[in-house]
């Protein structure tokens, strides 16, 4: 191949790697930087975790040879949507949320679940960078790895409800759950409960922490005392709510109203009560967490902390799409509010 | 453009279409015969639903022209699967089948839900033709001229769960509703009840049809009649399902068994039961079918007709990515088994 001379009108990237086909890649820069490709795109991206030094020598050569993302012209009128394992009852409010804001913009969606021991995700990743979509919105937990490399080619991503904590450079839409777990027990103080214990899901599920010190809160702002005994950890199913709660109900002094950490085990609850003959709301009330479509079917009808997760996945993939196009956003995560939806599972205490 | 004067090694089809450039197209055996794209690609797939002399006069011209499908290479690694709403109970378990396969496949899936209104639909055909996906699989109903374009495109499609009955071309996998009926029937009768009553979803929805059928199968084959007034046809939800229990439940001479044609009707005859002081299964026994996630959560868990259909998304879909693969499949359409799941929900009749 022939390359004409430098002349006047040669910027200095191009003078500098005459030896040079085509634009200049990131992968050239973090060559030419001695370090890997997620840093150079940390830099680009003006994220943090990158040592100072190390970010000033991608700088200078990043500015050197005019590097540029490529445009988001190039990408493709696709998305990708990012599950670990489909839940029943999640799954679908979250899907419908990503749709409705695809429809509007007329994009396909590649649905992809990694499945059992997350099995899909070792080529999703290689396909999705051959794919190029134009966005990415995800309930699946990405590794930092897989955030680099979709970093490094410009690929953004949003995380859905996030479970764990993320770096502070990782967009997210979750819900507000510590208010959500204030405004239940709040419900509760206020039809007159003062034992009110709380089903609380493990320490570890970030959100279960949330709700557990909303409901301290709002007991402590009402002058009430949290009884460790009355809080109990358990796993969110069904199963592990009704343990939890014939334990509860065995006691001496047993509450009045018990806080569950999500529906099912609200429905475990339900389930402990009617083996022990006791009505709700009459003589037990009940709220849940997530307002899922069970939650008004259930018998009675479950007051619940609604979750809008349609929403949730309606503003990340407005969000996701957003950056895909490039513009600057005013914040990188948000938490959309949650609600209180009462129904007939909560009543004053039996006098 | 030159074109070769033909020589003895020229084939009829070069011969006679000397002035075209390229593989003979569908479209141009299409005007040739003066007839529509979906005819050729009736004629070509072997379906019915064509006057024989347009079928000779267009299979005189393929022969002639030499017409082949374009080869199954120069489709993607992606399909497609299409819902026209997608429903909270059902929606994950089909998407799960199909993401199953296309696991193994390592093939992506682009999901799209015509959403309220059926909006999407009109720019889904035109897109998926485009994106040129290996294979469809719907739970929509597509209409006959959006089954001819895929047709005349080579794209293949199987439709999972038909709610009306379909041309006998149309690809499809089902599940035994009538073989479900009947079984949920059985097991009443041999529980040793009498009064069955049937809630029955609507007639114009082929699966209830069969359901209902398969009831009255049953009853007749253990010389029970079916008293007409035992029979209630009414939509396929919770609060039609009360309303009609509470009032089959309200006759002097009540059935001691209700067979709900779906989960969700159950669920509402398990409200009626429960407004009435009635005990489930001690005074009532119900059977539901579906068998939804909901149905295990149930208080008491309800028996009812399992239909598999993640199973039927995995056949669907193995069936349409055989059909992309342009491999015979020795049937075109296919019904799973549903089997009985019996959980606390029925007993024998009271004394």
């Amino acid at each position: 191949m022939s390359h004409a001379e430098p002349d006047e009108s040669t910027t200095d990237s191009e003078r500098t790697r005459g030896d040079l086909a085509g634009p200049v890649t990131i992968s050239y820069i973090a060559e030419s930087a001695g370090v890997s490709i997620p840093t150079v795109s940390k830099v680009l991206n003006g994220r943090s975790g990158v040592a100072a030094d190390t970010r000033a020598r991608v700088e200078a050569l990043v500015s050197q040879y005019g590097y540029r993302r490529p445009a988001p012209s190039t990408r493709s009128n696709m998305m990708e949507l990012v599950f670990d394992e489909l839940q029943h009852m999640w799954g679908v409010e979250i899907i419908r949320g990503v749709e409705r804001v695809a429809r509007e913009h007329r994009m396909g969606v590649v649905l992809t679940e990694f499945g059992p021991q997350r099995s899909a995700i070792r080529y999703w990743i290689d396909d999705t960078l051959a794919r190029r979509p134009a966005c990415i919105v995800t309930v699946a937990q990405l590794s930092e790895q897989q955030r680099g490399q979709l970093r490094a080619r410009g690929i953004p991503f949003v995380v859905v409800d996030p479970t764990v904590e993320l770096p502070g450079d990782v967009p997210f839409v979750g819900a507000t759950n510590w208010t959500g777990g204030r405004s239940a027990a709040r419900h509760l103080i206020e039809l007159g409960h003062r034992r009110i214990a709380m089903i609380s899901g493990p320490d570890r599920v970030l959100c279960c922490q949330a709700r557990l010190d909303g409901y301290r809160s709002a007991m402590a702002a009402a002058g009430l005392a949290t009884d460790a005994d009355l809080v109990v950890r358990t796993d969110l199913t069904q199963d592990d709510g009704r343990a939890a709660a014939l334990n509860l109900l065995a006691r001496p002094n047993r509450p009045t109203a018990i806080f569950a950490g999500n529906d099912l085990q609200a429905l475990g609850v339900y389930q402990a009560a009617r083996s022990l003959g006791l009505r709700i709301p009459t003589d037990l009330s009940v709220v849940g967490f997530d307002d899922l479509p069970i939650a008004a079917l259930m018998d009675p009808p479950l007051t619940t902390v609604h979750q809008p997760l349609t929403e949730m996945a309606v503003a990340a993939t407005e969000l996701a799409l957003a950056l895909g196009r490039g513009e600057r956003t005013p914040q990188l995560g948000l938490e959309l509010a949650t609600s209180l939806t009462i129904r007939q599972s909560t009543a004053p205490p039996p006098a």
